[in-house]
């Protein structure tokens, strides 16, 4: 590969498919890379550019004049165009699309670029199959030949009327059953699931998920289609949610990933750590403010401090975790205070059996039973208290329009840990009555 | 609803979706669903109890004679039949498997339930358009007509030859748009992406999402025909995974929800907070150890344990999702090695920071610059060796095939908890020269 032989190299690549060596440029260095691209034509390696890596992929436009770059976008479809365009700087943008030379493309990305990030309208194409509701059988099969060789993939075909207002949808399969003759107004699924442009994309992948689509029209608030969400980029989207959520449980933002710079990393990670570092500061300070109370034979209670601090954690995360999820999934019905009461039963019967292991423990090694019912009833309560908090804060959180994912990880283990400790000495100092 | 006015209702509920049925059905009680299921026709039932939550769509099913479980079946698309035929038991998938009245219908649901679960063949439907490669367009969009009758949604076209193996691909698309005596030979794509039937569900998802497909043909070892996956099938599969994932990191096994009863819920939580309790004993086990050596000044050593666990466990929960992650996502390259160096250096650098604030908080507390950098330096080694684990536990799962998801959460917490507390006082005890 590092001999320039060109010819060679460019058959040998010509057999992979472009998402194969998109991942075979993201394993090379950046020259290597950028001689690939300039070496294959702008066909195939503008879907190679939409499938690097996003670091890669800057850097890789940023080796590339703006000519270059806008004879890449011309091959790509309208929605994937206004994403690499995004990704540009605002003055590099500007000089992308005025190198751009098919007036209705350029108009059509410049209109994408405009809808915000996380809406529905930054995901849709503006490729799509359209007829009118006056047309027949026969006339529409003769102009889906001319719009269908621009449009990637074919899922439906939306008809519109007069107004350009959608009204339904066909399928080709339709199309092909029908009699040649029929009204297209005759054979028009009425019945058919659009969003508006600026829904959230996260709305989108709900219903796409719920109704098994494939592709949704997109419209405006007069119900004039501008475009269509296809299910590829909604598995993105549903992927992406996925990952931001699992890492915010465990206390990492800003979608870093393994191969980010330990800087990034730092970034990602550093701030919860703090967090941490705040909350064992606090329990330092309560255990601090117990010191006197407990000594001689009480001075044992300081050693459960990390088993309580653990089980406070665990269940926190545990509770808010599953009432994380089912608010993603909308399968939490019901009101707050009946979640809070299942909750606390549940709580209730973990702690128990937990309390019951760790009063024998500690009975059997100490000989104390007095203490070890004050430890094990302490347990109770700090784990019904911890599962309150993990089942209240995400619910809150989601009521008052805030991401409950925030909630699961460092942020409750920490607020779980302190309070833990807390109600801990306090339950264990008035048992052993001190 | 409840006056079992049967008329009004069933025209009501004709204008829903069947997937707002359903979610409608999941609310009801078991009686109230059962009555509007045998009252509307099946041809919409099939479809909503393929939409019912599964616990619910068991005592649907429980409810309904074999009879009638065939009627539905029949309307499904096999993948789905044979889905919902799974869930019986075995006595009674016999029952309903001989009163289903179309015999290939029959034959293809019982291929179908011989697959494994989480293979290819346990998600794909034998519902396809096929074609031989000796006919030509015009008879193909004849015959097509034929069989896409059947098929929900056509999505390719699979090309096969006499022997019924797979040698290409054709969309809608490419027939309309060619001319009608062309033959299917010199139409047909032969870059078609296909799976093996025994190939896992997570590979053919990934798969799907890395190519951008939205169906995929299953093949057997002699690359034959058997059927195929479409990609809303894969999108389920996709949820599923991250949101087993993220119910793994936050301690809780077996897929639960949140309205599952508190039974299922303690034996999907007990089992990890039973972990996290054997970790605090044992965290117990190692202060009691040194309880002699930290006396007098050096008390407040102890105080300092539940911090020294959180940062032991959140630096191990944020490392091992960082690569659970990248392992799920194909983009952990390099070696071991190269991984681990990495993951010290940032634990050092995180470490070091955090250990700063630490030494001048103990410091400004408590006056002695020796008990602030016993602390502050154990604190450093803890952290690097918790990322170091937490980097090293889920490589190391992945290697020996086991799924690495299960080393974030509980398990890796409670294991670094120990590992940071016994690290901290053994290089306290060295440092302080007790």
């Amino acid at each position: 590969i590092e001999e320039q032989n060109d010819k060679a190299l460019k058959k040998q690549l010509d057999a992979y498919h472009y998402a194969d060596i998109a991942e075979i440029l993201d394993e090379l260095n950046l020259d290597n890379a950028i001689y690939i691209i300039k070496l294959l034509g702008s066909e195939t390696t503008s879907d190679i550019l939409m499938e690097l890596d996003e670091d890669n992929r800057e850097k890789v436009l940023k080796n590339l004049s703006a000519k270059e770059i806008a004879e890449e976008v011309e091959e790509l479809d309208t929605d994937d165009a206004a994403d690499i365009i995004a990704e540009l700087s605002e003055e590099r943008q500007q000089a992308v699309i005025d190198q751009i030379e098919d007036e209705e493309h350029k108009a059509e990305i410049t209109e994408l670029l405009a809808y915000d990030e996380d809406t529905a309208g930054s995901l849709m194409a503006k490729e799509l199959v359209k007829v009118y509701e006056t047309w027949t059988v026969a006339g529409c099969m003769r102009r889906i030949r001319g719009q269908a060789q621009e449009v990637t993939r074919v899922h439906s075909i939306y008809v519109v009327n007069k107004e350009e207002k959608l009204i339904g949808r066909l399928s080709l399969k339709d199309l092909i059953v029908a009699k040649s003759e029929q009204k297209i107004s005759d054979l028009v699924k009425v019945n058919v699931d659009y969003v508006n442009v600026n829904d959230d994309v996260e709305d989108v992948a709900k219903i796409m998920a719920k109704y098994d689509l494939e592709a949704i029209p997109v419209v405006d608030d007069n119900k004039t289609l501008l475009g269509r969400i296809t299910i590829d980029d909604i598995v993105d989207v549903l992927k992406e949610e996925a990952d931001k959520d699992y890492q915010m449980a465990a206390g990492i933002t800003g979608d870093v990933e393994a191969d980010d710079s330990i800087f990034e990393l730092t970034k990602a990670r550093l701030p919860w750590l703090f967090l941490g570092l705040v909350g064992g500061v606090g329990a330092f300070l309560i255990m601090e403010g117990f010191e006197g109370l407990f000594t001689g034979k009480a001075v044992i209670l300081f050693f459960f401090t990390p088993l309580i601090a653990a089980m406070a954690g665990n269940v926190g995360v545990q509770s808010s975790a599953i009432i994380v999820q089912g608010l993603a999934n909308d399968d939490v019905r019901g009101s707050v205070n009946s979640r809070l009461i299942k909750e606390m039963l549940l709580a209730a019967l973990n702690g128990f059996i937990l309390a019951i292991f760790l009063f024998l423990f500690v009975w059997a090694f100490k000989g104390e039973i007095i203490t070890a019912l004050a430890i094990s009833i302490s347990l109770v309560a700090v784990i019904i208290v911890a599962g309150l908090i993990g089942t209240f804060v995400p619910l809150f959180l989601n009521k008052r329009g805030i991401d409950p994912a925030i909630a699961t990880g460092p942020f409750i283990t920490t607020s779980n840990d302190i309070l833990g400790i807390l109600l801990y000495f306090w339950i264990a100092k008035t048992i052993l009555g001190i």
